[in-house]
């Protein structure tokens, strides 16, 4: 059985239901802002998370809840970051409260996030009166969830697949937001993942922090890592797979659905970057090691100069041979090969470290579209990685010439 | 004697002449782009360059010809970086040989530069016939030189300083050229400078070595390392003082003269960084090292986040704690404080980690000047660093969007 994709993010797989709706942390009151999603059973838990140095208080009490490797809910808001707030710790575990509250599920097993402006304090009050409906309203409703965690997102982001583990049918769902603060070496901004699979807690803490690795932690939108980025995963059991207990088949079919999410959610991040009008993927080939084509795939798209003239449709391919040279990695400049693709087709720019002939014409049409690959062949081994971001905008600076106020 | 600003540039020091002139690499006449510095007698000389590993071929030909560690021209084009061509390499030692054809300065004493765009053939022949005409001009002509190494420069880059060596009156000048691919861990774009002190080609080079770890080493504008950054400094001893050939009082008084010169232009560059409003200074505190100090200016200064809300005048402080953050270095968080400052009074917004409560007005106020201060006391030692960057605006994604055609 292939992974196949199918609808209902979170909710798609058995026992799990969410919500999402606006409890007034936002002024903007058709905006939701206070997001929840519970398992029927309490799960298989795990967690990556910022590996700043300024972590909000919702990353330290997500991390220390996880700490036994189970959890039965995520309660997420937005608006406000609860990040660098005297009172962060204790406003956190009183959101994880408000979940015994209502439900009964222990506060311990609450898995809790919060996206938003730094540094100003977070007043629970419009949760603590917003909770019952918020658990009252729960169903098969991860739409709600995924609109209520968004910031400037412009689209939601979620995804679900159905794949086989040993014969029994089992799903992933999850949402995702994505924006500015994106950068890659960290776990990402917010990611819910969920799954109706039988797995332990320490092999789905190594599925996922493997998994990042060639996934969220290849994107970024400015270069900007936040001080809240947590990716989460609950996985209940109740598929009735034989429970996945070792590396082998049966993990590895996990892997890949998992890697299937979290790669298409890593693109929808990357193209929904603030200001972002198109996606940008680097294709790095031909590398010494897996570890130079990442870092040189992740210079590409962090490039500023790179961003704008891809904003431009400017074939500007001496900006990308530039971001390589500064990559910090070891790299023969004259054997590079470098194309721009895209659904208009290929142009090659540079081969061999210097420029070719190429229709101008052609690489405006290729660039033109709103996914671009740039292609990088460096001729010097068999390493490749893939990383992606988005072009720098106008919109880009005025979403965050003002965030605040 | 103190450090005292005069007039000149590049021709303030004894024995120095320029010129600029249109030769024809740029189609727009009114754009000069070509440009000539020359020494009436040899000179002591030294350099440093960018680190990017795709260089210039200026650059492999400047190093070379500097080896022996005298020059005594200056030769510069803009509108075309003569990087990644094949015949770049002999395009550069064309450029020089053009010098030796109406000077007869030996092509090894002469120091090359190229700066435009990157990958497209740089054809010699508007400076073959540009040549004699820039050399007839030749006399007190900083500015002339100074302008035609413009790119989107949008001011002039210029100083000159006169100080004391052994109670001898010397001079150092300077031009220089920056706007975009301007950033931290490298030379910098392209800084000419001039003296008429008596110093030895090694003492030379060991005071600019020193000096742009300070200087030009601590700017950015975007993050991007250009291909092509070049400072270098001639040093004719026409001012007769006792030769500097050792460390000590005579080569401290050089080092303060030039820091003086090179501090200038690095503000000057970061303020008119490309599409920029505001000067940006930021200035770390109590580090336990000056590694870290430096290393958490510099990111503080690149953070895209940073830089929107300084265009933005928004006092969100969070986004430098953040940039602290993934700076890479060792912090105590809980210990940072944050102001903001300018020429408008100073604003504390972030105590001991936390926020403070502040006045929005009047960081409204602090930030809508054009030179701002992000002063970080880290409260862990005595160790501090300044660097030096600008907001990040539309016209930068303009500027960028487009730029080669």
């Amino acid at each position: 059985m292939k992974i196949k994709e199918i609808k209902g993010g979170v909710c798609a797989p058995l026992g799990f239901k969410a919500n999402g709706i606006h409890c007034g942390i936002r002024k903007n009151k058709i905006k939701k802002d206070f997001a929840l999603i519970v398992s029927d059973v309490r799960a298989s838990a795990a967690g990556v998370y910022t590996s700043n140095l300024v972590k909000g208080a919702p990353v330290l009490v997500t991390k220390k809840n996880l700490s036994d490797g189970y959890a039965r809910a995520i309660i997420c808001n937005s608006g406000n970051a609860n990040t660098c707030n005297a009172d962060g710790v204790e406003v956190a575990e009183n959101m994880c409260e408000l979940v015994t509250s209502v439900g009964g599920i222990d506060a311990k097993d609450v898995i809790v996030a919060s996206t938003g402006v730094i540094g100003q304090k977070l007043d629970i009050t419009p949760m603590r009166e917003g909770i019952a409906s918020l658990w009252e309203g729960l169903g098969d409703n991860s739409d709600g969830a995924a609109e209520a965690i968004m910031t400037t997102d412009t689209v939601k982001k979620s995804v679900a697949v159905e794949f086989a583990v040993g014969g029994k049918k089992c799903r992933i769902g999850a949402i995702a937001k994505g924006v500015g603060m994106v950068c890659p070496n960290m776990a990402t901004n917010l990611i819910f993942l969920t799954s109706d699979a039988d797995i332990t807690p320490a092999m789905l803490q190594k599925a996922l922090s493997e998994d990042v690795k060639s996934s969220f932690n290849m994107i970024s939108v400015d270069g900007d890592q936040s001080t809240n980025d947590t990716c989460c995963i609950m996985a209940n059991g109740l598929a009735g797979n034989k429970p996945i207990d070792c590396a082998g088949k049966d993990f590895n079919a996990f892997k890949k659905a998992l890697n299937y999410c979290t790669v298409k959610l890593s693109k929808m991040i990357a193209k929904d970057g603030e200001g972002a009008t198109k996606l940008i993927e680097c294709n790095v080939m031909g590398a010494k090691s897996a570890k130079n084509a990442k870092i040189i795939a992740r210079t590409v798209i962090k490039s500023s100069l790179v961003k704008a003239a891809m904003f431009g449709s400017d074939a500007n391919w001496g900006r990308v041979l530039c971001a390589i040279g500064y990559a910090g990695v070891d790299v023969d400049v004259d054997k590079i090969d470098v194309s721009f693709a895209s659904r208009a087709g290929e142009v090659e720019v540079c081969k061999g470290g210097h420029g070719v002939d190429f229709s101008e014409e052609l690489a405006k049409t290729v660039l033109s579209e709103d996914e671009i690959c740039i292609n990088v062949q460096l001729n010097s081994g068999s390493a490749k990685a893939t990383a992606w971001g988005c072009d720098l905008t106008y919109d880009y600076v005025k979403i965050n010439g003002d965030y605040r106020t």
